[in-house]
Formats: C-alpha cells, sequence, structure tokens
C-alpha cells in the first residue's frame, strides 16, 4: 500500500510528537511502500524567515533519519522539490466550493479567535489534498485533528473524478494510535502549546534538569499509590522493558520510595531508549552531503509518481 | 519593456475585444519584449470540460497569430506550460491576508448575486499576481475592470519583498484606451453578455446577416443625420480610412440614404479588413504542427525567465 505522511518543518520535535505520530508512521516503511515528505511548502504559513525554515527542513530531515526512517525501504523528500505538487493544486482549487475550506477548523478556529488569517491558511487544506493525491497515496496516518482534511481531499478527488471522469485514487486516513498518553512537565498532555514538552535531542544534561522538574503531587513517601495514575510512571513505561515497568509497578503499589529516584529513571530510561538514534543522528550531522543526497534521490522518485498523476489530472480537464 | 498580457480562452473573440483590447496589446509588441499567454489555469475556473478548454486554447493561439502576434517579435505561450507559475502561485498565497481577495470583485460580485463562489474564482487574483511576477513584466495592459487586480499584484509583491528581500519587480498597469466606442447589434456596447457581438471569424454569409439585421431607427430616409451619434457610423470608422470615414459622414450630413447601404459598407470594409487575418487563420488552421511549435518555444522562452524568478523567491523565503 502507498502510505503517505507529512511532516510539518515548524520545530524540534518532542517525547509526544514521537510516541503520538513519528514512531507510529515511520514503522509503516516496514509493510507498505512509504512516502514521507517534509512540508516546508505548509511551513511557510507560519515561518516567515528564510534561515529558520531552511534549518528546520534539514533539521527534520536529520530527526526523522536518525529515528529510523531508511530510505532504502522509504521515499524521504522535500515538499517543495516537487512542482507537480503545486500544478495540482490549482487544478483542484478550481473545483473547491468555497463552503467546503470554510468549515475547516483549523481556519475556522483562527478567524474565531480574531486573527487575521491568510489565504494560505485557508487554502492549505487543497495543497493537503495535492499532496496525497499526486502520489496515488492509499493510507494516509493522521491525528484525530486532521481526519476532516482528510475527508476535504477525499470530497476534492470524488468530485473532479466525478466531473472530468476517473483520474485520482482516494485515500483512507488511518488515525494513529493516542493510547500511549504522553504527559509533559506538568501532567498534562505533552504539547508545544502548553510548553510542557521534553525533546527528543539536544543537550542530555539540559533535559535530565526539565525531567527533574516535573511536577509531583505531595503524598508521604511511605504512601501506596496507584501507578496508573502517576504520570512520571506513564512515563517511564514509554521507555522501558515489561519486567522494569511491572517491577516500577510494584515499587508504588508499596510505596516508600521518592518520586526523585523515579525521575532519574526515567531519565535513563529515555537516554537509552534515544542513545541509538542520537548517535545516528550525530554521524548524519557530519555527514549532510549524504542527507542532502538521500533528498535529492527522493525527489526523483517522488516526482516519477507525481509527474504521471499530474499528466492523468491535465489530460482528464482539458490543459493536455 | 517587458509586457505581459492573458488571453482568457473562453470563447471566440468579438469586435469589442479586438479593438479594446487584442489590437492593442498586439501593438505593444513593435517597442517592447511581449509575453502573451493563454490562460487555460484562469479558464477552468469556468470552463469544465476538457475538449472544449483544449479546442478553446487552440483556438486562442489561431486567433491571435492570425491577428499578427509575429513569434519573431513576442513571446506566445500558454499558462499551464510553466509550472513555476503554480509553484510560485503558493509562495504568494501564504502572505495573502483573507481581505485582499474577499475585496476582489469578481468574487464580491458573483456573492453579491447569491451565486456559489468557488476557491479557483476567489485565490484567481493570486495566480495573476504570479503570471505577472514570474516574469518581472514591467507593464501589464489591462481593461478598466482589471487594475485593481494589478494593485493586488503589487501589494503581494510589495508585501514579500518587504518580508524577505527585494525579490520581485512592481508592475504598472497600463489602462487600454476605450475611446473607440465599438457597438453591438442592438446599439449597446458590444459585450458577450449582451449577446450583441459580430465574431472577427467565422462564416462570412453568416456574419453579414447578423450585420444586416442590427437595429437602427425609423427616421425617414430623407432626414439628415448626425454621424457621430449612430451606432453603424461608429462601427464604420473601425474599419474605414479617413477619407471613406469623411464621405460617408457628408452622405450622414446630407441625409437621403438608406440603412441598409451602410450596413454593406460595414459588412464590406469589415470583411475587408479582417481578410488577411482571416486567410492567415485558415493557413495556420491546415498546419498546426507549426502552430504547437511556436507553443513550444514560447513555453520554453518563458520557463528560462520564469525558473530565475522562481528560484529568487523560493531563495529569499528559504525554501532553497
Amino acid at each position: 500500500m502507498r502510505v503517505l505522511s507529512g511532516i510539518q518543518p515548524t520545530g524540534r520535535p518532542h517525547w509526544g510528537n514521537f510516541f503520538g505520530a513519528i514512531h507510529q508512521y515511520i514503522d509503516l516503511q516496514e509493510e507498505n511502500d512509504g512516502f514521507y515528505f517534509i512540508a516546508d511548502l505548509h511551513a511557510l504559513t507560519t515561518v516567515r524567515e528564510a534561515a529558520e525554515l531552511r534549518q528546520n527542513t534539514l533539521n527534520a530531515a536529520l530527526d526523522l533519519l536518525a529515528l529510523g526512517l531508511d530510505p532504502k525501504k522509504a521515499t524521504l523528500f522535500v515538499q517543495s522539490h516537487v512542482p507537480e505538487v503545486s500544478e495540482l493544486t490549482w487544478l483542484l482549487m478550481t473545483g473547491t466550493p468555497m463552503g467546503l475550506l470554510e468549515r475547516c477548523h483549523a481556519y475556522k478556529e483562527k478567524k474565531a479567535k480574531g486573527m487575521t488569517a491568510d489565504a494560505g491558511l485557508f487554502t492549505y487544506p487543497v495543497l493537503m489534498a495535492s499532496d496525497i493525491l499526486a502520489y496515488d497515496s492509499e493510507i494516509v496516518p493522521v491525528g484525530q485533528d486532521q481526519v476532516q482534511h482528510i475527508e476535504v481531499c477525499r470530497d476534492l478527488a470524488g468530485s473532479f473524478n466525478h466531473t472530468f471522469g476517473e483520474t485520482f485514487v482516494l485515500p483512507n486516513a488511518k488515525t494513529l494510535d493516542h493510547g500511549a498518553k504522553v504527559p509533559g512537565t506538568d501532567g498534562e498532555k505533552m504539547s508545544k502549546s502548553y510548553d510542557n514538552t521534553l525533546p527528543l535531542f539536544g543537550n542530555v544534561k539540559q533535559i535530565r534538569k526539565q525531567i527533574m522538574r516535573i511536577t509531583t503531587d505531595s503524598r508521604a513517601m511511605e504512601d501506596p499509590k496507584e501507578p496508573e495514575q502517576d504520570h512520571l510512571f506513564q512515563l517511564y513505561r514509554l521507555f522501558s522493558s515489561k519486567d522494569d515497568v511491572d517491577k516500577m509497578a510494584a515499587m508504588y503499589r508499596r510505596g516508600g520510595f521518592g518520586y526523585g529516584e523515579v525521575k532519574k529513571a526515567v531519565a535513563e530510561a529515555s537516554e537509552t531508549y534515544f542513545a541509538e538514534a542520537r548517535s545516528r543522528r550525530e554521524e548524519l550531522e557530519a555527514n549532510l552531503d549524504y542527507v542532502h543526497e538521500v533528498l535529492r534521490d527522493g525527489a526523483v522518485r517522488a516526482r516519477e509518481v507525481a509527474a504521471k498523476v499530474l499528466r492523468r489530472a491535465q489530460t482528464a480537464c482539458g490543459l493536455r
């Protein structure tokens, strides 16, 4: 199956991103024909500083390769390296009812907050549809908040097919598993907007300090505690073997331990967990030529597919 | 000066189109570096039938070449043959305030009439801005109704330059001369929306019949008449030498003539006027390979310019 996933290069990934999304969609490369793109055109709607966008785009490539995206199994490329996507966007735009875009929540929410929206944010779902359709994508793994955009994509594709004849493959959303709760440093869901994130990469000492400052409750050390309800335990579980998790759970139920101990265990477990990715990322950083080569090769493969789909669409509507 | 003009391939040109626009912008090829494109991407917002769009696009090329557009002097190409324009459109879209597009009259009017607008119509001014900016256009000849879109283009270019550094050339609108009134068959301004047009090309006998049916007033033949106020005279003047016009004016002032005579004179004068274009069009129709070659060459020249501008813009905002 052709699986497509786009990654916004707008900031550094945190544990929540990793377990909630990145880890899951990279896994899909094993059984599928994975197309992964770094969405620099989408990022332009928020990143308005050239050096930052360039750096973010490179960082996203480094992150994904370090975290196990394998260019021999999957195709990794930068969105703007495939002109066919921009061409296809206009073809779809001409058949997009205004009402469809007005109902999309990213735009609605921004407008409701009284913020000035630009046409990039408003028409974002059309570019996203083009990204998906350009590669005959069958499966698009998305968070719950993106399901609406896949519906828009299906609507646009269906309507184009209806008007001009069968052209596009209709994709299906695959909702990512949010079963694994990833609490932030304040115990709430880890999210950039709550400013409670812990980064995947970066200075280890710094991250350890952040972990040591995670909020805890003030129950006495001696009290037995229910592990499932504690966010430190939830974090520990992400990085640990079943055996270690069972041991930690037993300690919670027994009582007589300090949260500081658990924090140290979280720090050590997470460091071990990400050690390989971290060292791989350092190697990649020292070998940027290789990274650029991967992206170039990826763009060639992506364009081969997209050129065929675009030509099909152009012929269908009379541009060729 | 780089002059840019786009021609919508949405129907056959009539006398009003010719004297009000086509004639004037083709003339600009003599003293300028003219870029003329057939706006098939724009046409997609209204033409939703592939064979019709293909035929319209070809017809527009035949019309322009027959009417004197000289591929040795100017560059003639099809909009969708230049992918760089679509790529640039998204770059501009991300900096386009919604309010700017909401104020554009084509969208406003359609919405005011309660018609359902699509995102193609709404974002049309962004594509138009991209068309203009992609070729470093300095002069854009437009009808009065398009001046607003040139202002939008200047706004978007200025704002991009301000955010990312000098990138785009700001174009100037050159308002076309509407001095030459071209009345339709009912005496009102000739316009497709009034259904009173006379075509440039097509069956001569048929056109002559349409001319003979032009509405006239019921004054007696003998009465002297003021030529300037008569639409038949206005039509005659478009096609005739100063001498012939003076003679016709004298006949009007003298009186004692039938409108039938004037209609015949209009028919003959227009046939003579368009005879060369008509025969050139027939030759071109018999030699479509040549026409396609002209469009291919034009696209190559246009892409050379557009690729440089796009690269400039991509570098400025951090996509390269």
